[in-house]
C-alpha cells in the first residue's frame, strides 16, 4: 500500500495555530497595560461623552466588563447597545486605575435594533419570569450569564471534591428498565417512527411502548440502584447527571428535568459515616467556590437582592446540627403557624422544613431516624428499632430538603421479602443478586444540583438555575 | 423565636471524622512500609501455599492489587475467590520488593460461592459478549473496572482541556422540542400515568404525546443548536452528556444512548480555526491521559490484546493530515476492494473511512469540503463554491468517524430560506432569531465519547465502553 499519502497534491497547508484567543477575563487577570490587543464580544452598555463613546465589552468569560473607549470619529453607524463587535487598540489605565482599551479600530459584526424585537433594553432590569420567556436570549443578560458561569463552577467543585477522595464518576443511564423507588412519576419512551416500531415489534413485545427495547423503558428518576452495583466493585462512586419526574407541579422547587449529584460508598453501615460524607461534600464544595469565585457569587447575589441571612458561609461551618425525626416533630408541634398541620408519621411539608432551618439560625440541619414508611424500600432498618430506618434529609435555607440519603438494606433475605411485598422481586432480581456474592454494606445520598445553586445564590425559582428549564406545559427550544 | 436550638437535648454527638478511608491506590502510591493499616475490598485472586494464603485485594481504586498474606491459622472458612473482606496488618516489602500486607486479622463480610451462580470463575477469561450478559457483575472483572476508571479519566481530561481555554460547560437539555437535524431517528416521551395525561390534556394538545409539555417532546440527538444559543452569549461553550438515537442498528459502533462531547465557539468563520480546535481537543486530551494514566491504558490494552498499529500516541502527533472529500474519493476510486462501492456525492461507508485511515498509516485524518447535500442545513456554504460546505469529519483508527463539525450558517436570509425549504421555519424560529441581534459567526464539533474510548483503547464493541449499554432490544437494569 502506498503510504506516501503526505506528499499527495491534495494536502492543505496553513498555520493552524495562528489564532490565539484573547478573553476579557484573561486581560483583566493579567493586566497587560500598554499592550495592543484585539478583543471580540458584545456591547452590553454604552455611554456617549463629548469626545468619546464608552462601550462595556462583554464576551461571557467573566462578569466584569472591559471598557472600550471609542473616539467619536471612529464610531461606526451600527455601533449600538447589544451589537457584536471587534475592537483593536492599546490597553491603558484610566484615572480610576481601571484598565481600558483605547480603540484604534472598531468593527461591528452584527447590529442590534431593539425596536426590531430585541427583548431587553439598555440599562433596564426585568422580572425573571419575563426574562424566562426569551430563553434563547436570556444568556445575554448579566444575571443569567453569571448564573451559567457559576453553574459550571459548581460542577467543577463537585467533581474535585469526589476526585480527591478517589471516587470514580459513573454515567448512570438515562434510559432504565425500572423506575427506582417505584413512585410511578416516570416518563416512558418510544421511537417516534411508527414504521420502526412495526419493524421491531415481536410476539413477546407487541405494545409500541415495548417494541424497541423489549420492554417498557423509563427516563431515570435516580441513578442510585445502578450506582450501588458500581460501588460493589469500585468502592466509591458518584454521578452528576440528568434525572426526570413526570409530576404536575408548579412549585418554585421542581423541574421535570433536573440534575442530581449522587454518591454511593461501599463499607459504610452506619448513619454517622454517611452524615460525615454528606457534610464533607456540601461544605468543601461551597468552601472551594467561596475561595475561587466569591467575587462572582456576591456580584450575582447583589443583582438579585439575595437575603443576607442565608449567606453561603453557613454551608461551610461544620459540624451541621443533627435532629431526629421525632424531635423535629416535637419542635414543630409547639408552633401553630403552619398552613399544613404537622402530623406525626407523615412527611414534613416544605414549610415545616423551612421552619426547622430558620429555627436553627438559617443553618443546614440533618434530620435522621425516619419512620420506615416514609422512606423507600432500600433504606436499612436501625438494629433494635425496626420501625425506624437509617435515613437522612439535609434541610437548608431557601429550599428545605437539599439532600436525601440512607444506609442501604444489605441483608439478602430482608431485601428479598421487601421486594416481594412491593412486587419488584422479578424486575429487581439483579439488585438482590448484588447481595448474594461478595456482599458489602453501602450507603449513599443524592443532592439536587439546581437546589444547591438555589441555596448558594438564594435563587427563588429553580427555573432560573438551569439553561433550558422543563416543567409542566413547558419545553421550549 | 428561640434560637437556642443547639442546647436542646435532642442533639446527637459523635466524632464524625473518625472514619478515614484508606485505599489500595493510596497505599501503593505512598508505600507506607512498616505501617499498620486496615483495608477493605474483594478477593480477586487467591493462591494457597504451604504456610500462607496469598489474596489479591482489589477495592476498585486502581488496576493494581495489593497482595495480602494470610497465615494458614488465621484463614476464615468463608475466605474464597470473590468474597468481600477486611484485612488488618503491617505493610512489608516482599523479596521481589513489592509491598504486601501481612494480615493479623481477616474478616470476611460476604462470601462468594461460584457454584451458586457467580458468573465469573477464578483465573478465567471470558468473551466480552458473555461478560456483557452479566451487566451487574461486570464491573467486578479486571477488564471492565479498568475501563470504568479510564472512562472517568477521559472525562476529567476533556473537562480540563476546555476549562484551560475558558470554555463554560453547559448542560444541554435531554428533553427537546426539536430533533436538531431533522433526521427523524428520535425517541419521544410521555408520562407513564394515564391519569396524569388525562389531567393535563388541553384543547390545543389533545394527543397523549403532547399533553405534558404542550407539544411533542424528543430525547435530544445533539445539543448543538442549544450550544449555538449559548456561544452567542458566552463565546466558548461545551457539553458532555447523553444523546439518543432510535435506530435499529446492530453495529459495533452504535448505541441507543451514548455520550457526546460537543463544543461551540463564537467568532470562528473559517474551517482552519475549527480544525485547530478539534485537533487541540483530541491531541491534548490523549496527551494528558498518556501522562497520567499510561500504566492503566497499556494494562487494559494488553488484557484485551489491542492492536499495536493504532497506538494512542498517533492521536497526539499533530498536525493531522487533511484531505478534501473529492480527493478522498479519488483515493478510494483507485481501490477495488470494497463491499460497498464508493459513489461520488454519496456518504462514505465505514469501510471507506477505515481505508482512508489505514492509507494514512493508522493516523487521524480530516476530511473537509463536503458536498452540501451530505451535511445538515446549518453547515455554511464555502464562499465562491456554493456546492460545498465548511464541514469536517475526523476519521480515526478502529472507528472511522470520531468527530464531525462545521462552520454554522450565520446569514439570516440564507438560513431563513434553508429552514423554510425543510419546513422548520416555525419550529426553529428561535434559532433564526439568534442571527437577528448581535449576530456573530460560530463553529463547533461533536465527538462521540464512547468512540473516543474505542480509539484510545482499541475496544472492538462500543457496548464494552459504557456502564449500562442500551441498544435495540436491550435495556437491561
Amino acid at each position: 500500500m502506498n503510504m506516501k499519502f503526505l506528499s499527495l497534491p491534495c494536502r492543505y497547508t496553513f498555520n493552524r495555530y495562528l489564532y490565539s484567543s484573547c478573553s476579557v477575563k484573561d486581560i483583566l487577570n493579567t493586566q497587560p497595560e500598554g499592550c495592543k490587543k484585539k478583543l471580540k464580544g458584545w456591547a452590553r452598555g454604552m455611554r456617549k461623552m463629548k469626545n468619546n463613546i464608552f462601550v462595556d465589552l462583554d464576551d461571557g468569560s467573566t462578569h466584569r466588563h472591559l471598557q472600550v473607549v471609542v473616539p467619536k470619529n471612529k464610531v461606526p453607524d451600527s455601533l449600538s447597545y447589544g451589537c457584536s463587535l471587534e475592537a483593536e487598540g492599546v490597553l491603558v489605565k484610566n484615572p480610576n486605575n481601571q484598565l481600558e482599551l483605547v480603540a484604534e479600530t472598531i468593527n461591528v459584526y452584527g447590529s442590534c435594533v431593539v425596536e426590531d424585537g430585541y427583548p431587553f433594553g439598555a440599562r433596564k432590569t426585568y422580572h425573571p419570569e419575563y426574562v424566562r420567556q426569551h430563553l434563547h436570549i436570556r444568556p445575554r443578560t448579566a444575571t443569567f450569564s453569571s448564573l451559567l458561569r457559576l453553574r459550571d463552577k459548581l460542577s467543577v467543585a463537585v467533581r474535585n471534591r469526589f476526585a480527591e477522595d478517589n471516587f470514580i464518576e459513573i454515567n448512570a443511564p438515562v434510559l432504565s428498565s425500572n423506575d427506582c423507588e417505584g413512585a410511578g412519576e416516570v416518563f416512558v419512551v418510544k421511537p417516534d417512527s411508527d414504521d420502526l416500531i412495526k419493524e421491531m415489534i415481536s410476539k413477546e413485545h407487541q405494545s409500541p411502548m415495548e417494541a424497541f427495547f423489549n420492554g417498557q423503558t423509563y427516563l431515570t428518576v435516580s441513578g442510585q440502584l445502578h450506582l450501588e452495583c458500581m460501588a460493589r466493585a469500585l468502592t466509591n462512586v458518584y454521578s452528576l447527571g440528568p434525572t426526570f419526574r413526570a409530576e404536575n407541579s408548579k412549585s418554585r422547587l421542581h423541574l421535570s428535568e433536573f440534575y442530581m449529584i449522587e454518591a454511593e460508598q461501599a463499607f459504610i453501615n452506619n448513619i454517622e459515616e454517611l452524615l460525615s460524607s454528606i457534610e464533607k461534600t456540601t461544605s468543601t464544595v461551597v468552601k472551594q467556590l467561596l475561595e475561587h469565585s466569591s467575587d462572582e457569587i456576591y456580584h450575582y447575589r447583589k443583582i438579585i437582592d439575595a437575603s443576607k441571612d442565608n449567606d453561603p458561609v453557613n454551608m461551610v461551618n461544620v459540624p451541621y446540627e443533627i435532629i431526629s425525626y421525632q424531635k423535629a416533630c416535637d419542635v414543630l408541634e409547639k408552633e401553630n403557624c403552619f398552613k399544613n398541620k404537622m402530623i406525626r408519621g407523615k412527611p414534613l411539608a416544605k414549610e415545616h422544613e423551612l421552619f426547622l432551618v430558620k429555627y436553627n439560625g438559617q443553618k443546614p440541619i440533618f434530620v435522621i431516624d425516619w419512620p420506615k414508611d416514609l422512606k423507600p424500600f432500600y433504606a436499612k432498618a436501625i438494629p433494635n428499632n425496626e420501625s425506624l430506618v437509617y435515613a437522612v434529609d439535609l434541610l437548608c435555607p431557601n429550599v428545605g430538603e437539599l439532600c436525601g440519603g440512607s444506609v442501604r438494606e444489605d441483608n439478602y433475605d430482608v431485601l428479598k421479602k421487601k421486594l416481594s411485598l412491593i412486587g419488584m422481586e422479578d424486575k429487581l432480581n439483579w439488585y438482590l443478586e448484588l447481595r448474594q456474592f461478595g456482599n458489602v454494606s453501602t450507603a449513599g445520598f443524592g443532592i439536587g444540583f439546581e437546589r444547591f445553586l438555589q441555596v448558594l445564590l438564594d435563587v427563588q425559582n429553580i427555573k432560573d438555575t438551569i439553561a433550558f428549564p422543563r416543567w409542566p406545559h413547558n419545553c421550549k427550544m
